[in-house]
């Protein structure tokens, strides 16, 4: 389905170079057993941001000489759109229902492999039994406890013969092998288009996703949050680790001030003033107005339960 | 999976009204063997689009007293903001592989049932025979000759039989009938989120979608299209019928100015004025820097071949 | 500048229609010395937010009987998708010094008046006695203290005089009064994209801006936000006022979940946890990673200094 | 107001390098009086554009080999998203009226010099005598004859006047020289973002502006056009000449397709029919559906009029 043989021959340049980020380009990094991650190109690094800033602050900030600091601070107060300066380009494999939850962020450029011109190569997802478990009951959109190995076993078996049997479907109504040969000399297949219908949603695509620092940020709070499904989780984590070593000064931050960052409800500062001055605990939460809910997600953000 | 019941009551309002479209109101027509299209809400008509060109041109239009003209030259000069103001939001059931080519369009807001909070119903598309086709050997993404029908009900069966077989599994997996009982009381289900990756692509899903009518026509022009794989192409001419009773005016500038209309490249406009002049003939394309294809498609356009 | 009357006739229609907002269509609400803001048409209100949200989650929020609590939890986990189901249409007139904030936020349609067009009427912004004040030395982007009566006086007639003086060069550029009456039978004006040049960034302009609701209160964080310059938070309550009436639901938890609420940093949590533990107070901000502006800040939501 | 000091250093990188574009990078290309255009950054080459499209084709695109027909074939058929995948940042130094023109091209990432934080630099835009013409009478939005000498120099100094007595009342009201420096030392300047009201729209601002090709593609079309206001024309030919140097395949593929073509309506379209078949002349056009307007546009296409 690639292509391209990564060729890893550098040239010279007058652009910004991330140096953390340029050992990545080119790197097929494994993602679920035949998904992949690689940076194909990227745009700007953390002094670029600061360039951007400067220049709409002007002489105003003439004084403000730590990049670090300032860095923080735009992040701190949401001043986004220096962080738009940055762009990532990854080539991305994927199962078709991570693919389905990934383009719901409409903010990003992407080319996906396409079914009608070309068949599908006969890869689908195989979950580990790790991950395997049962509907959870108090979370209506996540997993509770695990399989155990008999049932594990009994699950994957259904889901991997399904599979295979759809692909041996695909390539009957296309009468076409992998490589396109005819199973069949005397027959026509049916159109591409219509012989994938009945693929199964675990099968694998590809895509080229394109999205900037500032919307790459809102993709990362959302998918690598322990509420996305676990599947688009292990591609969100993958892509935090190569934003770390991209602008290691707005990773930091965005660790700082976002992703163990909280945000507190009119409610919520109510009561904690009232508790810091003790005249309140967590117990009295429904008389400032949160649900029992809230009372409990504020409780474990305090550490109090 | 449709919690409402169209109620269908009348109440005043001060907006401007679309009398064409009030008729469409929870109006579900349906596509395809199990999909359809409905009108839950619109704003703007004809009139309102005017109204936003006319605060822009100021005293400038003052003279311009026929609206017909005027919305005309607004299509037809791409001035595209004022298109901007009516918006129309639809419910749309259809199968996943539909959907996964609708959402390459970005401008548009959209929220999808989820096959993670609920069980997805046993509903799945099944072509009907007259659209079943060969791979076209001139045109990689699109439909040959239909097949005997002997072939479709072979076809037919094969989609149907897995289509059947993977539903069985998913309620195997789930532990639930689809009212979501459980079928062995001594089990749990496996999560919802994971069952669900063995479902085909034919699989029916669920979306509210708005979209403005700029884009909606940019949408149109391209999903209307006869290059648009036709299970696409049914919504999007059911969507058209919609649009006329919405914007007469600017559906019928919009089949003059963009569908029924040509873009001739460079070359193209080379060529015809030589062939104006008596100078030159189809067959003179090469020379005039046009390919095979680009000189085939022009003669369709001018009814040459 | 106006060229429509309007009319307030009340027309019947199936569509969703919001109560609290007929009243508003076609009000000119004034702001500023000749500013307004005003709605001309609007999509959905709190019920087809729910709608929406509730076709996503399907069975699985057949429990959730109540309306207000559903819509809080939508606002508090930021599943922001129904929210653009809700659409504005406003007719407003403003200093261009504040359109060129406005146009920053660029997921809105808005067409403007345009001075290639059309002559720009003679209306300029003339900020009133209260509204003059020193530079901030704090705050880069502030204002300090007031001014006295007569330095602020001196401040007016300077603005007033270089305006109007302004407006007459124009006049003499195009040659033509305010109604396009020639001023010289002689003599041709200049282009009106050339003469307009010379007016000073408070002249005033107008547009249609729609936007829809999330996108709504994105702009409302920010421009009725006490860091906004003051002339653009002006129209921002306006418009607020405008949504407490549209939305009188998701008005409520905006206040409760957005403008009330605080975001905490890691810092800042970790600062918290610490003090409701009794083991620190504000005064150790600097060991837990926090910055002097930081602390200030921290404190004054938490009403310690 | 620009900080940096362009470098000129070359790095080695492993990212796609576009030789003509390298040359670009940090120099600065003077527009009218006192603007600029400079490239700081950019991603993406012709053969980036070509692996993003072959990508999507998958094997369906093995058999073509050649480059230009592949990127020729995409711009042709609008299969506009593998340009989406080039990516320039420009700073760009501009009158605020061009800067209000420009803004509206909202699919583009922009930071402005800010006139709250920093004082705006005595810089104006005054036309070069060659510039300045009547009003059109036949185009509302254009440009007529020329001005003589006498009536020119006239103009000139009206506009010149009145904008450094704009810039001598900013002063008087910031209480600052352009470096800073206080007038008077005994009292204190009003706000900058006060300050600022009175300044002519001529006022040079500046931004870094980041947009993909795709739709910088877009921003040429409407912005070199022959209907633009010349002072933003003349930007955005200095920027199709950097194109031209950046993705050269592109920007011939972009002239022949896009600059060079033009749109025949359905009816231009059945008229051209016509008079290829030698039964209809430009005369009939009214019978045909064209407006005389329509007729008059087609005719100079055609090379007729």
């Amino acid at each position: 389905m690639t292509d391209e043989i990564p060729t890893r021959e550098s040239v010279a340049t007058f652009r910004p170079v991330a140096e953390g980020m340029e050992g990545h380009i080119d790197v097929y990094h494994p993602v679920l057993d035949h998904g992949f991650v690689a940076v194909k190109d990227y745009m700007g690094d953390d002094l670029s941001i600061l360039r951007m800033a400067r220049m709409s602050y002007g002489r105003g900030t003439k004084a403000t000489t730590d990049d670090r600091a300032l860095l923080r601070y735009l992040l701190r107060h949401q001043h986004t759109s220096p962080f738009e300066g940055c762009i990532i380009k990854l080539h991305v494999k994927l199962p078709i229902f991570v693919m389905r939850q990934w383009v719901r962020h409409r903010t990003a450029s992407l080319n996906e492999y396409s079914a009608r011109y070309s068949v599908m190569p006969d890869e689908f997802y195989t979950p580990e039994p790790a991950q395997l478990a049962v509907q959870s009951s108090d979370n209506k959109q996540g997993r509770g406890a695990g399989l155990d190995a008999e049932q594990a076993a009994q699950v994957l078996r259904l889901l991997q013969d399904d599979a295979r049997h759809a692909f041996t479907s695909y390539h009957s109504l296309l009468n076409a092998d992998q490589d396109g040969r005819p199973l069949d000399e005397d027959r026509e297949g049916i159109a591409r288009e219509l012989a994938r219908i009945g693929l199964p949603l675990s099968t694998y695509t590809q895509m080229y996703w394109q999205i900037n620092l500032h919307n790459l940020m809102h993709f990362l709070r959302l998918r690598a949050d322990r509420h996305a499904q676990w599947e688009i989780r292990i591609y969100a984590e993958t892509i935090l680790a190569i934003m770390a070593d991209w602008v290691p000064l707005t990773f930091e931050a965005f660790q700082d001030y976002q992703l163990g960052a909280a945000r507190f409800s009119r409610m919520d500062v109510a009561l904690v003033k009232a508790m810091l001055a003790g005249q309140a605990t967590l117990a009295d939460a429904d008389r400032f107005g949160l649900t029992k809910r809230e009372a409990r997600e504020l409780g474990e953000v305090l550490g109090l339960v």
